[in-house]
């Protein structure tokens, strides 16, 4: 589990770094699919794995930071340091044992769930590799190459 | 570990569903970004998965079949299900402690490196879940909805 989300953090950082090359007008271009810009997106897998994680910790919800805070590279990186500092520590603190608790959450219709947080864990996870894969064809578009999607030869076995 | 694998294969299945609608031309017609095509990045999902975990139960790689072979829904579709059947088996009597094994992998520069056996499995994961990012957005491109990620509502943890 917790291989996973130090593979998503290091592809964000690869991705963070590709931006760097790129006009900040072609990052926040509305784009055909997913969440609709390169910036935005990574600001929505920010945010959404803040969230989840903060309920894990708090059983409270966030509401989600307006975008238009948010919109260029330098401030979505630092909203994900910053929030990256709140919940890595809670991820590598995470034991085999802390999967089967369970969870109440309801959503904007009160509607009510239960949840395993290992549940949880693999949402948060297999949603930023998703939205990274959108990233890839945008990057084509672009005419860029994008950041490698391998979870091999990046050192978080060694 | 298997969640994720169950997660993925529940996915792939809502693709194969989703394609029945979509007129085989636009399931083979050439796109930006990924692997180039809807019924391409299925069958290369369903190719990496069964030569990975064949590599890890025997030690021997597979030749990549040609996808001309396999260039329609049904076909891809087949080969899902005929792979599926090989493989489930060994992913469903995975235990945690086998992801600490490692193995030797030889590319085909003749390039030799040491994997942990749960590094493999994780990579395969990623693997399907980036290219399926990137159906959602060929899917809007067709002017369709794609299949939703969420890992959770279905019923993976009942």
């Amino acid at each position: 589990m917790k291989k996973l989300f130090q593979y998503n953090w290091q592809v964000r950082e690869d991705w963070f770094r590709w931006c760097e090359d790129i006009p900040e007008e072609e990052l926040l271009k509305k784009r055909v699919g997913g969440v609709g810009s390169v910036l935005y997106t990574l600001f929505h897998i920010v945010d959404v794995e803040q969230s989840w994680i903060h309920f894990l910790k708090t059983q409270q919800n966030l509401e989600e930071p307006p975008f238009e805070d948010y919109a260029s590279l330098s401030k979505v990186k630092a909203l994900s340091n910053q929030f990256h500092a709140e919940i890595e520590p809670f991820i590598q603190s995470w034991t085999n044992e802390m999967d089967s608790l369970t969870i109440q959450a309801t959503n904007s219709k009160g509607q009510t769930a239960t949840f395993r947080h290992g549940e949880i864990m693999q949402h948060v996870i297999a949603h930023e590799i998703h939205h990274i894969g959108q990233l890839s064809v945008w990057a084509r578009e672009i005419g860029r190459e994008p950041v490698t999607a391998n979870l091999i030869f990046r050192g978080l076995y060694e």
